[in-house]
């Protein structure tokens, strides 16, 4: 970690691909070696990001795709600056699920945006900000689908869109990795989640030095 | 007009600058010639961005500025997509109350963030779409702020900055107009509203053919 500044760790993937768990486990090991932690997600992880999710999510009829792209921007504009930065000024390892990656695999590559715009976006929104570590958990499509199937629960808007987005979506995220080889760290989702768990663990413990 | 094209006005101003009450006044004048209308603004001209409006304009807390910016944008791609491009489509006259000229004078001269970039960002929102006309009714920021004194009502949050600011943004939109002459009608705010509204129709006559 750098000179009085945290460590800041995102999860990307499918949704059933297990991040949600894999933050836990994470979060745990981290705090059991006496660091301070903070997970958070986007959107929504700020109090002005609630009222922003619950407009990208759970609105009824369609919105703009550019405005979808916006809004998901101005989450993170606002989570950036006043929840991930004050924490990693603090010192603490953010743990966090969904970042840039995931606008730019969903919005660009599933939707008919520019992903290379949508890119610039997020990142005229952060001031350039980037993780130090991102953890993509790689499912085909075929086995996120039925790990949500099982968990039988509703789907969200984003959810529910078809196999055929899946594809495009996963294509994109592993595209995004071979990118920038030296922040992603690209894990078979589909093995035991306490073998995922041991993979995630040595790629951060340098970090921790 | 464009053949099967509406016409789209725009009007800028502070606070106080009497921008509802022409409004008011060029939709009854283009009426009573038999054209059909949109009378619209932003933020707050959908569905979506009523939602929008809301949390920019009355969410107790700060928002970061990029933030703040992103959702005008937001709103401004939605309400242009679904409600100005249809309108205008239909061979309508809107007439909208601010547009991207507000979120370039208050977001980039009034705050912190680059005037070009805000520009950029408003651009990239509605793929570059600009009114045929822009009236921008300009008063000093004195005479603004006694009209608001006077009508006793609540200020919301924009509104409760304080003078300095008005300054600013008065001096943005006056360069604004400036680069832009042939978008632009600057109109003095503080005359009688029938001299204004009758210096609305002489420039407006000439687009309707």
């Amino acid at each position: 970690m750098n000179a009085g500044r945290g460590l800041w760790i995102t999860l990307e993937g499918g949704d059933g691909s297990g991040k949600t768990t894999q933050a836990a486990l994470l979060d745990e090991w981290l705090r059991a070696q006496g660091l301070q932690t903070l997970r958070t997600r986007e959107p929504g992880g700020s109090e002005v990001g609630v009222l922003i999710r619950d407009i990208v999510l759970h609105h009824r009829g369609d919105i703009a795709p550019r405005a979808e792209a916006l809004l998901y921007a101005a989450d993170r504009a606002h989570h950036v600056a006043t929840v991930v930065d004050p924490a990693l000024d603090r010192g603490e390892v953010v743990i966090q699920d969904r970042y840039l990656d995931s606008s730019v695999a969903y919005q660009g590559a599933g939707r008919v945006l520019d992903p290379a715009e949508v890119r610039s976006l997020s990142l005229w929104a952060t001031g350039g900000a980037l993780p130090d570590l991102t953890i993509l958990l790689d499912l085909d499509s075929a086995a996120a689908r039925r790990r949500l199937d099982s968990a039988d629960k509703p789907f969200d808007r984003l959810e529910a869109e078809q196999g055929e987005f899946h594809v495009r979506v996963r294509a994109a995220f592993l595209a995004l990795a071979a990118a920038e080889p030296e922040r992603f760290l690209v894990i078979d989702a589909a093995q035991d989640p306490a073998v995922i768990a041991e993979m995630v663990r040595a790629r951060v413990a340098p970090l921790l030095d």
